[in-house]
């Protein structure tokens, strides 16, 4: 498949939009900054792949992953604020606020916001109510920004309150590409498969992208509260195992082949880490077989 | 014209919005403590008067008027954030992060920025993408964002330079109001009467605005940096002046006399302000006499 091309061609349409959509003006280059050049490209990508396998990729994907881009950008800006996860790096490169300052990064945060929803307006279909109902309801208040919340004010005691705000925070989006993508689609899907496979896709990535963080040293009182050090392991795996099995399982019956290639080096390395890890970690957080996950990250 | 009546029902409707579309989560209260309860709902009610005027108010125009509040509501909560124009009161009330935190108030706002887009889709409009398109170009990094940009970057040096971040932080709203039900209605004006009409009124608003913060007692600081004593006030004055005729004239021509009834108030007691004060703004700044202003707070 040609993912390549794919990544070029929305790659392209990404700095187009920038270049259609932003003033004149030096702030252009806060907004620029956070969004090119582009990472991997992850969720557009998602939406290429299922479309492919749906029937053609047409214009309505592309804005589509596009503006995916756009939010998933957005929301990077915030958490990274001082007020909220206070990050200082991000993507290897000063994160927003600190290459600018912090009202800068508010409202480019802000603007990439606008934009995301603005631009599906390009749109040509009849599904646009029903896409722009969706987009709001997995990324508002009930959905993403609930994950943000619940993040934040530290509602993570237990496993389950942790995987809870991985399915809002990270597998949402993922959700949304796909059924976003199904809507635009000639053979649609159920809506319960695109939301399963997300839930499961973006869900053991977060699970893997908390035990990475592992390989940083830790001092007694983060060990203390590092609730990943006091879970039940076993539990940790069989839940990582299962959402893999459920993937490749729905992969196969609704042949997917092409979202099946794209997301196969993630499938493998998830496999291969449950393997070799699984005593690993028991035993110790061994840092070397840690690092190996951050190849995972999205 | 029942204007009390629309008021009611806009903000019936906004309450069973938040109701909809909020968590069962105590986050829902950070949102309603900054949408509710609701003030004049100044904006909606441009909507309905429009509305009125150009044929029949319709759901399409409620829920555009509820979007453009909510909408607003975003706008205010990340203006007050201490990273911004760090106010501490809004509405007489602690401003949200104060009566929250900071966190909380930037999560409510993204939240409502995401609703005031996805209620949209709840409309039967086939004008629904263009006005997506330009809702994000008015609200967007071209508009309102960049009139927040500018103003937060002290590009105010000029009378012409705080024009212009009045015209984009403010008067693009209004214009989004008249422009967006115009596309909703059957007897639509052209584009470029909206825009006038949201101009003149959205400007006048704001330097009326400026001028009351001459109320406040300034040091001898704050009287080097406040541009407005160094203004040609005959200048300013005359700019209001020429807003409010062609505010008068372009209503009178159109017909458009719901919305002549509604902003009537507002009109007089700028023609008021104008004739009182203009000797007296000269001569110094009479704190009762710009005290009277603050009526005119939208």
């Amino acid at each position: 498949m040609p993912f390549e091309n794919w990544r070029q061609e929305i790659n392209t349409y990404l700095i187009q939009t920038l270049e259609d959509k932003l003033p004149s003006h030096e702030f252009n280059e806060v907004i620029r900054y956070s969004v090119l050049p582009a990472g991997k490209l992850f969720r557009p990508l998602l939406v290429y792949s299922l479309a492919k396998d749906l029937g053609e990729i047409n214009f309505n994907h592309k804005i589509f992953a596009t503006s995916l881009e756009l939010h998933h950008t957005y929301t990077l800006i915030h958490d990274d604020l001082p007020a909220m996860d206070d990050d200082d790096e991000r993507r290897g490169r000063p994160s927003c606020h600190v290459k600018y300052n912090e009202w800068k990064a508010i409202l480019a945060g802000d603007g990439l916001l606008n934009l995301s929803y603005g631009i599906l307006g390009d749109m040509n279909s009849t599904q646009l109510p029903d896409l722009i109902r969706l987009y709001a309801e997995y990324m508002g208040p009930k959905g993403l920004i609930l994950g943000q919340v619940k993040d934040l004010g530290h509602e993570n005691k237990s496993l389950k309150d942790i995987i809870q705000i991985h399915e809002l925070k990270t597998a949402r989006l993922i959700q949304l590409a796909f059924l976003g993508c199904n809507l635009l689609s000639q053979s649609p899907l159920s809506t319960t498969i695109c939301q399963q496979l997300g839930y499961a896709l973006g869900v053991n990535f977060q699970l893997l992208d908390d035990l990475c963080e592992l390989t940083e040293p830790l001092n007694t009182h983060e060990k203390e509260i590092n609730p990943f050090l006091h879970f039940d392991q076993n539990e940790l795996f069989s839940i990582i195992q299962k959402n893999t099995d459920l993937m490749r399982t729905v992969m196969k019956q609704h042949q997917l082949n092409c979202l099946k290639e794209y997301t196969n080096t993630y499938l493998q390395k998830m496999n291969k880490i449950i393997s070799d890890g699984h005593q690993t970690i028991i035993k110790s957080v061994d840092k070397k077989y840690l690092t190996s996950i951050n190849d995972l990250k999205i």
